[in-house]
């Protein structure tokens, strides 16, 4: 599986990957598996807590210190909550060298870009990226170095941001082994509103119909259909918050979708009926 | 895996299997593996689709003659659609011998087994089933002689049916390695409604929303979110207009939560959104 990453691409020396959960600790563990960088830095706010991820070789040091840590890197990754990026953002770039990128792993794009447009120390840019691979579950002991591997990844380069600092997060996902493409970050957020945002609220709107005397009914359909729902409920608030519009028309799309079925249903009409379940397998098949 | 079937239950003679799906398959793959049951019969419309089948042991015989299979068994097991079963089992009922069981697979008991109350030949007996193992996969290529194993199977005998008839059912699903619950017709469908029916009309309404534009960033958690909407329209047609009224109830339910969670984003209500998302993920673990 490691051929999906490239050698022969640029490398960074040290960098710091800020929050070690699920995410960061799959990046960590996908660039240790490339030679050549030379020293990851894991950086949370109860240090101690990723000792086991220094110990088993994620990564290189741990420190709770975000300052100390942007000072030595030349690349950096918030993989924190989304809520907690652009803050952690400001503090580090104040301490970074002029020619360091600060990027993220946010599910939501817009609100992170808008809030870091400008006011950075020149020469230090802000690209906001987003890799579409996650899990129910959390924290770096699922850490997989091969998460990213066929993926996309999202990167959202705005009007200030320059190439260059673009195409160093591009490669930078790219030698991880992801697919990059580069949206706006209005359209990020449109568009996963419809792919991953709304049908985590779905997911859970459903999970919370099931009475306790049916569980044990509940086989794997119902399972798999509401897997995501199991998601950090503080995670999710944050990312629909920070995306509510989109995602409100989103469920707009949707509950008159289930409007469709509710009314064929109450007619008993059964090629209406046909025809909606046609659709939404033909959509679930192009997949 | 063969350790869940008990070798000391009585053993039917010659089985017929009605309608070869995955379903139909995976009786008969587990039926073979277990030692004494001498024949087992694939009965199908087009008995030249199902030769395969009898190539691969999963049958011993394969006809298209319902009446000439009804004939030689002791025990019939309809795995056709739901609306086709109650036609089927009449058909086959008037030429078994007294003492011959019949019963199904379908996913909606009570519309089936009240058009099967009464008017069976003397002796021959209808007790419904429901085996909680599926897959939108379709055909006997997929079957699996483990499908059942540890899976619940619902049997739903009604004030008719005779002790013995219900138990030989009973006996037949536990041999499969299935949990057997017993259940009224009308209790397992409002439960079925609720864990699996408006489940699959949810997911269906879900994977039609997504525009064709978006189709490349939709990753695991939409795919998971979606998988049963690719079942075959036909049969869920005909399951969700069998428990129409139920699917309704649990609809309301379903839309009543989404507008809990559409409330909560409009007003931006992070302490609401966060219950909600809390108590969904209490559910979705309690599984």
């Amino acid at each position: 599986m490691n051929t999906s990453t490239d050698p022969s691409l640029p490398l960074e020396e040290t960098i710091s990957i800020v929050g070690v959960g699920l995410i960061g600790g799959s990046i960590a563990a996908a660039v240790k598996r490339r030679a050549g960088v030379r020293t990851v830095i894991g950086v949370g706010r109860r240090p101690e807590k990723l000792e086991p991820a220094r110990e088993r070789g994620l990564v290189d040091e741990v420190t709770g210190d975000l300052t100390a840590a942007a000072r030595r890197s030349s690349l950096m990754i918030f993989c924190t909550p989304v809520d907690r990026i652009v803050e952690g953002v400001r503090t580090a770039a104040e301490a970074c060298r002029p020619g360091t990128v600060l990027t993220d792993a946010g599910s939501v794009k817009q609100a992170i870009c808008e809030g870091l447009q400008g006011g950075l120390p020149e020469g230090v840019e802000f690209v906001g990226g987003h890799p579409l691979a996650g899990s129910e579950k959390q924290g770096f002991e699922f850490a997989d170095p091969d998460l990213f591997c066929g993926r996309v990844c999202v990167v959202t380069p705005t009007e200030q941001t320059s190439p260059k600092a673009a195409e160093r997060v591009a490669r930078f996902w790219r030698g991880l082994g992801a697919r990059v493409l580069e949206m706006t970050p209005a359209d990020h957020d449109r568009a996963l509103a419809e792919t991953s945002h709304f049908p985590h609220l779905a997911a859970a709107a459903l999970a919370s119909t099931l009475s306790e005397q049916n569980r044990h009914l509940a086989a794997t359909g119902f399972r798999d259909t509401t897997r995501i729902a199991a998601g950090d409920p503080d995670l999710w608030t944050a990312i629909l918050l920070q995306n509510a519009d989109a995602v409100l028309a989103s469920l707009k799309r949707f509950t008159d979708g289930i409007r469709d079925f509710d009314e064929a249903l109450r007619q008993r009409d059964a090629t209406r009926l046909r025809a909606l379940l046609d659709e939404a397998r033909r959509q679930r098949e192009a997949l």
